[in-house]
């Protein structure tokens, strides 16, 4: 499973920046990093580059993909009900951890930015999953606290505690786009199951990743 | 699994001018279309709508994604390796075929578009997966041809022997990021294995779909 970790705060509050330099550090560290930012405000104009994607977007296709060597680029149709889960899942493989910035509801593990000078309590609490703060003074909660400008002690929280927690990346299981955790003993059952399946098919010494979509049932 | 399907052609042929027609034409009929195009020069140069989402990605992100209710965008580092398979797995979900322009070599079922102003043959023939032509001329193809502007009939045959064919979706397996076919006897069983594993976990009606990942495992 990719780790789902949101940077959450108020309006200003250097939510961007520290994102920033996370993603420096982390990546200097190796590791790959998603971002996932939501933008409110109905549609996002978008120049697609390479005139002829645009002309297929514009011509009416849900979802147009441009593809270089180096770079992919995506425009399409947020699908309806789409969670996060499923937009890693599908948007954001071949990721090692995945940040937001916002998405202040949902279950994901939350790190609040909180600046003094804007004299506003914090947005979370424990119930909101809030795990660590990121400050100029002690707002007083009760998860670990880094400065503003502490982003290695922070990358080394979020290392320990969201990155080798979750170990060597097991099998990951959405059902109708929700994420479903498996004990270790049916996980390693159902692996075993699909490999069996599938593993005459192109891969008989079991090592090749798999992915399977499973359509849902129209009654 | 979705279907993919490849416009090709000489330059100039009029390539992106077809895939919109078929586009609108598909689009019109209710048909969810998803396109991908190469872009063989190195990195693409975009412009993140939204500073932030930018920021992430000069930061080192090696994917952003920016959600709005409307719109989803990616722009990631494109994985090594990627197939068109998973590619289409990946981003272009929730599609109900894909039309690629370019992608000449490949096992993907090829229409390609000739004029006979360019007074040259056709680029690919029976081996290459050729199904159909849509030309100003009879190239002598032995395959369907269909007039430039002959849209309908084109779509007629899309959906003909292409859409309808595959019938309702099936499971979709890639194993090593190349989709791999089952007999019917071998799809129903992994997916009554997998959905006898999984169901219980949050959809004991069976009815929500379901999509796996499973890592590659490194000796």
């Amino acid at each position: 499973m990719i780790p789902i970790l949101s940077v959450v705060g108020r309006s200003n509050s250097g939510k961007t920046t520290l994102l920033e330099k996370l993603i420096r550090e982390l990546s200097a560290r190796g590791r790959r990093v998603g971002t996932v930012k939501h933008h409110y405000h109905g549609s996002v104009t978008v120049d697609v580059p390479g005139k002829d994607s645009w002309r297929h977007r514009r011509a009416g296709a849900c979802a147009v993909a441009l593809v270089s060597p180096e770079t992919l680029f995506v425009v399409r149709d947020t699908p309806p009900g789409l969670s996060l889960e499923a937009l890693a899942h599908h948007s954001l493989f071949e990721v090692d951890l995945v940040l937001t910035e916002g998405f202040k509801s949902g279950p994901m593990p939350k790190i609040e930015v909180n600046r003094r000078a804007q004299r506003a309590p914090l947005l979370c609490g424990p119930a909101d999953h809030l795990v660590a703060v990121a400050s100029d003074w002690d707002t007083g909660a009760a998860v670990p606290h880094f400065g503003l400008e502490d982003v290695a002690p922070l990358a080394d929280f979020i290392e320990r505690e969201h990155l080798q927690r979750a170990g060597r990346p097991g099998l990951e299981a959405l059902v109708g786009g929700r994420r479903v955790a498996l004990d270790p003993q049916a996980e390693a059952e159902l692996v075993r199951a699909i490999r069996g399946l599938l593993g005459d098919c192109r891969d008989p010494s079991g090592g090749l990743p798999i992915e399977l979509r499973i359509p849902g049932q129209t009654p």
